[in-house]
């Protein structure tokens, strides 16, 4: 008999059927054993009765996480017994035979949907097996949904998908927060940000994009810092203003917002997430406008808490849970950022805040050579670092901008969780790749 | 008014409209100027006349690859300057303002459609420039297919995409060819496949794929092996054999195949290549049946020589460009590798050959978890350095396997590239890290 998917079962109400999965619960009644199987599509109920001597003795011996493969058949629940809310809760399989396709030791916790309750480094202790877990599952499929619908919506908009490099050369602005690799006898690091190649790729394909680990050396442990993490990245060429790079980044966000609502209505009902409400123009204040909505000195950058407070007010006046600053110190960021016309000493770039954090950051950037070297040298870097680079804009190079966003914080934020490790499915600190450092061989 | 997209031109054809992009060729006839202008969407001729006095001015300014705004009539062409066989070979744009949005230095070498011809260092020191060229980008756009055909074609069979590490432990499986990391004060390398992990994320989700970099320390220079590349994998539960994962890897192949025939058309032609010939069932031979073909020895793997050999006879006899070679030497692969039941000495690993060279290698797996730990012993492996691996199989694993291919190796083969590097955007070797690694500054 061929597999039939848990999901397709109510479609064989009356007929036999074989399932293969795994077991999530087993209630062993004596002559009876209860159990519900899993498999990637779902879940449903299943009994073996007495009359079934062969499958009650493999039944016996069964515990939760064998892989078992169950033929049997597909009966309608007695009424009394239905639930509407769940997936085949309206049908329960009799299983007539039953055979083990692998075993699984006694489980180390409580694995059962409600009874799942973990600290943290006890669930990345045990990624192997806690990923099993519908809850966990759900983080995943939002973040996969946000991915997918990042990609979706860049093609959409005629733009094309290179790969970005993850080992880079003498990095030119430096850092300490750069890893460092042994490369033969020669120097090299991992890429912090794919953003000086994707200027060059824009500078051959116009509208670019990619999906590419990002790291970063951060010797700390906050809630927010990963040590390697998902960029999702663009560029777009022949803009105006920054304010098509807002344009571009908000309809993006928009659509990410959309597709996880349409994909993920199941998963975000499991993990109780509300998605933040995006209003039709979301509100762009200048850095000065926002200080001065929140009575702050003119001079500095928004603090976290003034983050903070700068969203609720926004909410409260326009119901929007997003806002755009734009306009930062032109010294306080990178040499490629495009300083304002009318006021060089603020740039021309942004941040996308939602519910209190940055979500995205962006805004136009230097085009012209002399302009580009001009900061090269105000910024005290060494040309020969970023040659290929420059050659870019030394050969023509439109006026551009872009926008760039992470998937696990973006996972985090969407689903409200507390850790950004809880949005990592391998999450890599100074203390942890898989097993914590300290416990591991060598 | 709004800009037009040159390949969108004939739609304007009696009327007024505004392009942008780069120069790509100008030739000054004294009192007119031609250009061939360029956007990401293609190609048009366009003629300044004299009567034009300030767009005259200016086109006697610009050079190739400056970037322009370029407004005026576009007309139909006199029959006999009709060329049928490109993009707008019909109509010619009558400049009428012309307008400088970025200049450029004189070209180093031409970069002319039939002119550009550079050695590959040269190629790839100037990449930000010659990535501009059409046949250069005739590679990324098909190698984009190649990537976006696996993801399509791995979704509509249900696989779940995950984002596999590429910062890992210590390697159980030891190799002199893994990068080393700086890691804070602890060891971390870079990751020489995303085998182990795709296998725990099958425990959870079944199916799956990831689009993913790879690194391999290779101290050589050969013209197939880079130190970064991309790898496309999937992984399979619920197999009944290890052909159900030939079946999915070659049905994968076909799907890329006819998407690149589909959507690579002109790129194809621009770069004189064929594609392979896939018959309706690949042929499939044992090693042992292939050394017996050869007449080779029955002891040994194949040699490039004998892979070529055999792919010809194949070619010859069935008229597929590709032939499945399956059951290796069970100790001369990884652990992890399902041993025939009927013959343990062999395994159900299987390389997919074409045109002489192997185009993507997968198998079985071992899914129970006491004889998983049989191999770890056997092949001397420290368990504690696998632990999450092991972890997800002594929670019960289903029957599986899977399969990986190189996104850069596959798109070299496709277009009968010579070398890696031309089918790698900015490729990463011994030598070379965007610029030669002896000229770069520090």
């Amino acid at each position: 008999m061929p597999r039939t998917l848990i999901k397709d079962l109510n479609t064989k109400v009356g007929e036999a059927a074989k399932i293969q999965g795994w077991v999530s619960v087993r209630r062993d009644q004596g002559k009876m054993v209860f159990f519900d199987f899993r498999d990637r599509s779902g879940s449903v109920q299943a009994v073996v009765l007495p009359s079934e001597a062969l499958a009650i003795a493999v039944a016996k011996e069964i515990r939760g996480e064998y892989v078992v493969s169950a033929s049997g058949l597909i009966n309608k629940r007695p009424e009394k017994n239905i639930n509407p809310n769940v997936l085949n809760g309206d049908i329960e399989m009799q299983v007539q035979t039953l055979e083990i396709l692998a075993a699984a030791e006694p489980l180390p916790f409580d694995m059962s949907l409600d009874g799942y309750n973990l600290d943290l480094p006890t669930e990345l202790d045990h990624r192997a097996l806690t990923l099993r877990h519908p809850k966990v599952q759900a983080i995943f499929k939002v973040q996969a949904t946000i991915i997918d619908s990042f990609r979706e919506f860049m093609k959409s908009q005629d733009f094309f998908e290179f790969q970005a490099p993850s080992i880079v050369p003498a990095t030119a602005e430096g850092g300490a927060e750069v890893f460092k690799i042994d490369y033969f006898d020669k120097k090299a690091y991992l890429s912090q940000s794919p953003q000086l190649y994707k200027q060059i790729v824009m500078t051959a394909f116009e509208r670019v994009f990619s999906v590419n680990k990002i790291f970063r050396a951060e010797p700390s442990m906050t809630t927010r810092h990963l040590t390697e993490v998902v960029s999702l990245d663009a560029e777009i060429a022949f803009i105006e203003s920054w304010t098509d790079v807002r344009d571009m980044s908000e309809a993006c966000v928009r659509f990410i917002l959309m597709a996880v609502a349409a994909n993920c209505a199941a998963e975000l009902a499991l993990l109780k997430a509300e998605l933040p409400t995006m209003i039709e123009k979301t509100p762009t204040l200048s850095l000065a406008e926002a200080l001065a909505k929140l009575d702050a000195p003119a001079d500095k950058d928004l603090n976290p808490e003034q983050e903070r407070r700068l969203c609720e007010m926004i909410k409260e006046e326009t119901g929007s849970d997003f806002v755009y600053v734009y306009g930062y110190p032109t010294r306080q960021k990178p040499f490629y950022v495009y300083p304002s016309k009318e006021n060089p000493e603020v740039n021309e770039g942004m941040d996308l805040l939602c519910r209190g954090v940055e979500w995205l950051s962006g805004g136009r950037r230097i085009n012209d050579y002399a302009q580009l070297m001009e900061h090269v040298q105000k910024w005290e870097m060494d040309p020969k670092k970023i040659e290929m680079f420059l050659e870019a804009f030394r050969y023509g190079a439109p006026p551009e901008g872009g926008f760039a966003f992470g998937a696990e914080r973006m996972t985090m934020q969407i689903l409200g969780l507390k850790n950004i490790r809880e949005a990592t499915m391998f999450p890599r600190d100074m203390n942890r790749i898989d097993q914590p450092l300290s416990e591991q061989g060598e």
